[in-house]
Order: structure tokens, then sequence, then C-alpha cells
């Protein structure tokens, strides 16, 4: 029997202190559509996202991520990896069936970061309802009905006062992940690394921070847009709306475009992203830069966060 | 052992009847840089290309794709496909490394259709000169330094008198691609096909023509462009040096926007495309279009080919 | 006392045979704001127009451009282009301030090609409830809420049987219109003109074809979009929603760029359009294209309509 | 006779340390067209300008804006200008028809703040090359032949220890500006003004700085993109040829996008600007922003400016 593999992100799982205004950042500026709401909690998607969500909102007394989920290659590969994350020492909790809308059975697990990660294979892929529905088959509702209106889930990046490469060594090791770009420093220990199963150049991101107030913060999480004009659009939507941000820049690492905006109800921050590489080259080498490149890795142009953790909150994941 | 599999798309082999003109358009039209020339062989790739060259140019007395390049997952990949081939019936030839600049040892093949394809690991990845490489470690060249400036090689579209299917049963039963999206007619044979190794829609597509002029044409080869907006730009200078195309457009079928250029050396037609969505999902079904739906398929909307094949004329593969 | 002149485009008053559907296409799809609804006429405004609306519409009987209105560069001017008119044998007549909502008083008068234009100075320029408002003081509303979202009204396209010089030599004589560009047949006769008071090439472009039904139609009426990539989402947009529209393209007349979409209520055609030149130079001298050039003219490049007038239908003017 | 009028910007005349890295940034990275180089002045346009330069480049021993020509609306505006400068004071000197390649005889004289403007009427407009020009009839040359390529000449923005008004009051007075924007402090005094005698919210601006070295410094020249991507594919080649910039961003007064380079010759910034609002209102009343107002007025969103005038060296004029 092969590896199991991890196919693809699938969700984030976001408490929120304020779902009221949680919800209408992420449906309204953002533009994320409604599959639907149960129990509470709200199940949303990008337009052009073919699963049952990619984002869950859910009321709670601390904003947090509570989980980041993953869908598996094929459905063997769930038990699959239980068995190895257990048999390496790794707690594996199971969750049943319809406990999140739309997916089967899943297990839940902790990095070595503490973060909790999600692996499921069974999903539902719910059509639109018809008055939203794409006049394409291919395309899951219309585009650009509100807000910035991105196309799909991108990549999540976890903040931790570990090294990077504590916990990029478990998603290699345990979980398949391919380290695409990393930052060294000069005893070799990683300060940030960006990893990916699929040819994105980062399904995934750790960035270390010594001052990092856990280690399991949630740097951010992103949505795609295909275009870079639609960067500066969303900045327009962004700024009459009040809505706190970073950006519009260009990142040397990934050569994607960012803007970084918070959510005004839970707090997280969200990478609105574009552009960028696609690694198909099966014998990819990591990029590896250096402290001394840090700063062009991190900013091609444009602007840019305060290096400084303390002025960059973020929630835990 | 694992199935061998390709990784992804290489290069284009393309013979010229006027390799000077080829190496105008290319060059400065297009604006591929050149790698070096060896033998009177002109090669070629895109500012973020990583491989020695994507495409190709010789004079030769018939303008024609000499062959299709892919690049295999695993050095051992390109034996076990020979042996695959071979044994069911596939006539296979070796091509010393080297014969191809930067290129290692090489099989080729002819497709059900008569179209040549080539299966390599081994190639050279070489830096660009100093003055032209990019400020980023993970950027072969500065960008936009000439004509259209795209990224990257994207796709080929085969166009044959042969049913679809013919075409498309071997690349799935023998190559391992996956059908991504299709036109089938009533008697469920397909007329069009959407393959790929990738999550992009495809690597490779099959167009049936009854009126194709031989089972080997080439519909076009393609390159990808980061932003919609660049295709606009694209118009302005194919229009200004006198280039035949049409578009721009977008297809329904990949969610994809193009211009059809026509290199006036070799007559061969490059799509120029950008945006478009990935495929991540493990258990894509292929979506599958009726001949009444073409129409929004091929079209989604803007300037589009006449759709007789007697007005387009192609190459042969 | 100086000659008086127009300052600029105001509205069009737009009869429609389905007003609920008319309203519909300009609010949702082509994303336009309500100023009011006063007596059953709806006021809109792009989100960055200023005065009180740049169209309105009212249910009629037939669909067609009641009239198309300029507003003067000073109050005492509309009292003196009424007193050139008159004396030249051009009859005029008033309109009350606040038949219209918003506007003072104003003439009404008819081209020699029977198309009405009015000219008013006093107008409102409300401020944007306070929800809808932009954080800019120098901007209307916040950019963006819905649909295709242009800045601003642009210019109006007559299509007559007349000769195109005998309706533009009125507006340069009467009305000071400076010619910017035309198509001229070989007797010296025009078969196109652009027109304008402004640095924009034209504020109004007279198409004449012998096809005509009337002397008087409407062939479009138009918005401006800030960026070519605009279009682009308009097409996607149009297609959704099931909009008839011809493009995206380049005209080279104007090197603007275009689409022109059908409002389903009333089936006047609206062309969506963005870049191009502006005339500052005060010698400028109209560019003149021959019979021969029009295409490139017509079409840099790009989707383009069908040149038969008869499979274009025009609402009257 | 009616009062002199300005219809344009004209030129920039900058003397340069480094004639040799001036032109490579100016015709290399910016992009402009070298129209001829008489007596080792460097005449240079962009691909949309029609006058036979909208900038020269000559070797000298201090780098400054020597002058900042402006076209009249009629060729005897300037000696009608001439006169009502003498008149009130201001000391006028006459330059010869040929003194500046391609231009006609002219009036230089200074503002309040020591920057030295020039009047002209007569200039020609030659045609591109054969090779270089443009296939439409209204173009001057091919567009994005290289670098950055904006279309034309937009703006100067003078810094001066004085007040705004005080030079602002003189462009408004003797030369028929009109206020557009600017930014007012609470005894009424200006420290910010915008001003134009065309549709751009302005032709000219004022930035008043009690730290600017003298009282006529120049903040910055400007040319224009036609799109905001195009900003983005200019912070690309900034980037990749070490060339110093800020940005992007956007404004709130203008509603412009932006970037701000140096050249690395002379140290003059160049603003490459795009998007934006067009003023054809004949009533304007001028946009007052206050001090608090400032921060949103000077930067909507993006990169800015550090605000420390001694941090931002800008060269004389």
């Amino acid at each position: 029997m092969s590896n199991p593999e991890i196919a693809k992100l699938g969700h984030f799982a976001l408490i929120t202190t304020d779902l009221e205004k949680s919800k209408w950042f992420f449906s309204e500026i953002l533009g994320l559509e409604e599959t639907e709401t149960v129990d509470g909690v709200v199940y949303l998607r990008a337009w052009g996202d073919f699963e049952h969500h990619t984002l869950s909102l859910q009321q709670g007394d601390e904003s947090r991520i509570d989980h980041i989920a993953w869908r598996t290659k094929r459905p063997e590969d769930v038990d699959a990896f239980a068995k190895i994350l257990e048999e390496s020492g790794t707690e594996v909790t199971w969750v049943d069936a319809g406990v999140e809308a739309g997916q089967g059975r899943a297990i839940r697990f902790k990095l070595p970061s503490e973060h909790s990660f999600e692996l499921y294979y069974d999903v539902e892929k719910p059509l639109a309802a018809p008055e939203r529905r794409s006049v394409l088959k291919n395309q899951t509702y219309k585009s650009w009905a509100k807000g910035i209106s991105p196309r799909r889930i991108d990549h999540v990046n976890l903040l931790t006062s570990m090294l990077a490469n504590e916990v990029s060594d478990f998603l290699e090791e345990k979980l398949g992940f391919k380290m695409r770009e990393c930052v060294q420093a000069p005893d070799n220990s990683l300060v940030g690394a960006w990893l990916s199963v699929t040819p994105l150049v980062h399904d995934i991101a750790i960035s270390h921070d010594p001052q990092s107030p856990t280690t399991n913060q949630i740097h951010h999480i992103s949505y795609w847009l295909d275009n870079s004009q639609d960067l500066l659009r969303a900045a327009d939507i962004l700024t009459e709306h009040g809505i706190e941000f970073k950006g519009p820049g260009k990142h040397g690492i990934s050569q994607a475009m960012y803007i970084y905006a918070i959510d005004p109800g839970s707090g997280v921050r969200v990478e609105i992203f574009t552009n960028g590489y696609l690694i198909f080259e099966p014998d990819w080498e990591p990029i590896v830069w250096t402290l001394d490149e840090m700063d062009i890795g991190f900013t091609y142009w444009g602007d840019q966060m305060d290096s400084k953790t303390e002025n960059n909150p973020t929630i835990k994941g």
C-alpha cells in the first residue's frame, strides 16, 4: 500500500467573539457565499470553491482557529494517517460524520506547536442555489456578487515561538508536505518555512518569532484572487468600510502579491493573495534565503507589516 | 514499484520554414529569452521557466512540431514508461543525452494520432546571465524585458481527424493523464478532451474535427501570463507589429482567457493564456459538456475563432 | 460678451417600455446609484458623478431617449444659446426649474437630425446617503458596491441616415463642439464624426448609416470605467446575467476599449468604456480616416459589432 | 480681446549631473522615446505625447529643473502674458525660436517662489520614425516598446518653504489656474494646493514644508499610465533594476494611484501616476481638507513617503 497523502487544504474553523461582525466581514466585505447555517455555525465558501465550505464561523468566548482541515487523496488515507500518527506518539481524536455540516468522519490531532489539524476525505460539494449558480458547469457561483470576491481558499500561515523547522519537520515527515522555500539562520535553524502538497508554493507557512505569545498563533489565513488589479479594488473596498489592512505589496518568497486585512469580529488576519508561481518540477530544491536576504524575501516591494510581532496581534490556532 | 508518472509539460520542438522570422516572433514579440543556440537550434524559455528550454526552433523544409516533450516524476520513470509502451505495442525510440541541449536521455514515441511525444527526466536548469538575472532567487530572469513577456509554458492542444477519445484513452491508460473536462457527442464519443497530470485544468487538449487535414495537427501551443490585463497589452503589441490573432476572449471550459496569435515564421498558433481555475480535488469528476453546450464551453465571451477548420490553418505535429 | 459655451455632457433621459427591467439593468447590473424617484421617474448616477443624475428612467409606450442634456459653462449661457438658436431658425422650448428633479430652468431644441438636446446650468449636487457616502470628500459614493460600477457618464453616439457632417456642422457652428476625429468619404462628406467640448476625444459622436431607420436613432450611450481589466470583469457579470453584448475590443479612433451591452428593458445600447487619450492641444487638427482605414479606426482589435445596421437594432433619440 | 490662457503643461527641462545615467533611466526604465539630441540636449517624450518633447536632459554642475514649460491656448497669448506679467512687476525674459529644439519663441519668468516657468505656443509635432510609428493615425509611437512605458506627461509638484497660497495666488491671478483641492491650516493659509487649467485635478501642485531647503524645490515631475495594473508592473521593473521608489499607493486628493521613483542620475523624483478623476463642472468648488484630514488626503491606502522632508531629498526648480 502506498503512503497516505494529503490532497489539499480544506477549510478553516474560526471561533469568533463577535459572530455578527465576522459574518458581515467575510460575507459582505470579503464576499464569501453562505452554504448554510447549522446549529449556529455559519458555513462559507468562495465562488470558485467546490467543497461544502472553506470557512466556518462560530460564536465563542475567545477568538481562535479551532482547527485547520485538509482533505486526503484517497478515502483510506484518513485511517492510514491515524495509524501513522498514533504509532509515532501523536494523539488522534475521531470526529463523526456530520459533526461538521457536509463532511464525513475525520481525525484531529495537534502539531508539535499545538496547532490543531483535521484530516477528512468525504465531503459534499453542493450546487449553489439556482439564482446564484454560474452559467458555467465548472464554476460554483456567479463571480463578483459582492465585496472583494476571491475565487478560492489559498493557504494558512502559522506563527510560533518554536523554531520553524520544529514544525516543518513534522509536516514533512508525518504528512508528506514538501519544503518549497525557507529562511535559514546561520545555525541552520529555520525562521520561516513555506511548504505544500500541491504545486502552489505554499499551502502552509510557518513563521517563527521568539516574541510570539504562544507556540500556536495564526499569522493569517488566505484567499485567492485571479488578478493583481483585484488587490487594488480590494484596497478601495476595505478603506471605504473602515477595515484595517497592510499592503498592497509583493513578496519575494512566492512572488505573490498581498493585502493583509483584519476581520473586525475575530481579529484574525486574512491575506488576500494573487499571482506568484507554481512548482511543477519533481526535483525542486528548496529556495533557501539567509537572514540578510529576508527583506527582499518578505517584501519585493510595497507596503509591509511592521516587523515587530507585538504590533501585529494574532489569534491562537 | 509504483507506476511511472509524468510530472509536467517540458517543451515544444518547432521546425520552421523561416527561422529568422520565428526567432523574431518568439523573442521580440512574445518575449521569450534565448538560453543558447547550438548547431543551429535556438533554445528559448520564458522568464519564469526553470528548465533549459521550453521551446526550440530549427530551420526545416516544412513547419511542424517535431515533438512535444514531458518530464517524468522520477529518473527511473523514463525506462518504466518505455517498457510499458513497448509491451503494449507502441514503438519507442531512444534519444541520447545531449542530442537536445541541456537534456539527458529520452524516449520518443507516437500517439495513436501520430503526434510525437518525448519523455525525459534529466534536464539542466541554467541560471540566466548576470545582467538578465532576477534579483529574486526563485525567478530565472527579470520580467517584462521585451514583448508580451509570458511567465511560463502552459499547455498544448492537438487537432485530429480521429475522435478525441481515441487519443485521450491512450493518454489516460498509458501515460496517467486525468480527464478534466470534455465535450461529448450523443453516441458518447468525445469531440474535445482536456486532460492534465497537474492541477492545471489541462496540460493537453484534444480537438476533434473531421475536416482536419491529418490525424496529427497542432491546434496550438500555449504560454501563460499572470494577469488578464496582460492579454490586452498583448493585443496592442500584436496589432502594432502586424501579427494576426483572434481574441481576447474567455473560455467556459477552463475559465481561462485567451488570445490566439500566429507565428509568421512557422504558422504555428500560440495561445496566450491567463486566469482559469486549478483542480485540487482528488475525486474530480470530468465536466461533461454536450454539443448543445459547446458554444459557451468554447467561448464564455469575446472574440472567437471561426468554427470552420479550413479557415484556421494548422501545422502538423 | 463672450460666446456661450457648453461645459459638459449632463444626462440621458431614457423612456423605457419596461421600467422594472431597465431599473434592474442600470442599478444592479451596470451598478448605478439611485438619487431619488420622483413622480415615477427614477434618477440615477454613477458613484463618481457629482450632479443630481446622469440618467433618468421613465415608463413609456416606446423606448427612446427623450433628450440628451448638456450643462453650460455659465448661468447666462442658457439664455445666450436660446437667442443664437432662435435667431438661426431653431425652435427652442423652455423647461421650468424642477420639471426634472434637481435641475433649474432649461431649453430644449432639435438638431437637424431631430435628436432632442437640452441645455441647463443650474443643477443640484446632492450628497450620498451617509451609509453609502465615500470616506473621501471628493468622491460621491463608495465605489464597487454592485455590478459593473462605472465611475461616471462618458458620451453619446447618435445614429442617423443623414450625412454625419450635416449634424456635426450644426454642433460645431451653433454649439461650439470641436471636431476631433472623423471618417471621410471620397466626396468629402463624413460618415462618422467624433466631437467634444472637453479634452475627451468625444463627448458626442455621429454615425451615418443610409440604412438607419430614421435620422434620429441612438447608437449608444456610454459610461466610463477607470481600468481596462474592469471591462473583463464587466463581461463576466453580463454573461452571468444573460445580458447580450459585443466586445471587449479596442477602437482605433479614440484608442479606447469597449463593451456594448443592451439594456433588456428599453433596448438601448450602453457602451462600457475605458482608457483612450485626452486632447489638450489647442491647435488640434482633426484626425481624418478614409473609408479604407475605417476597419482599424473602428476596431484596433477584439470582438466587434456586425457592420450591418439591420442586425443592430437601436432606439430613437 | 479675451484674457490669455494656458492650454496645457508642455515639458520639463532637467539639468543632471549624470547625463548618461539619467538618459538610461528615462529611456530604458521609464521608457520614454528620444525625438533627437541637439547640442548635447536629449529631447524625450512618451509614446502618446504629440509635441516635440515633454522632457529635455542636459549635463550640468547641479541637478535641477531649469524650467517648467506651458503651452498657451493661442499664439498671441505669449505676448499677452508677457505684458500682464511685466505690468505687475514680474521680470520676463524672451527665448528665441530654436533655442529649444522644435519650439518657437517663448518667455521665461519666475514664480514668487523662484521656480522658473516658460510659456510658448509654437511647437513642432514630429512623426515618429517609420519603424517606431504606431499603426494608428492618432498615436505617435507603438506603445510598450521598453520599460514602464507611460502614455504622456501629467503634472508637476513644487515644494517650497513658502506658504502654498503665496504661490497658488500667483498661479490663479496671473496665469488663470483654477484651485481644485487644497489643505488648509486653521489660520486659512494653505499647506498644499492642487490647481489646473485642464479637467485634470492638477496640472501643478504646491507643497509647503517649512523644512524645505529653499523656496523653489521640485517635489516631483509626473508621467501618466492608463491602468492601475501598470503601476504594479512598474514596481517590478524598478525593483529589478535597483531603482529606489515609494508606493504603490492611492491618494485621497485626486483619487489617483502612484509610485514615486528617483532618477539615479539627477535625483529628481518622478511620480508614475494613473486613475483619478476629471473635473468637468464649471462651478467646481475647491475641495478643502483640514490638517486633521491630511492623512487620508495624501494616502487613501498603500505605501507612502516618509513625512519628514529631510528624509526625502529633492532637487531645485
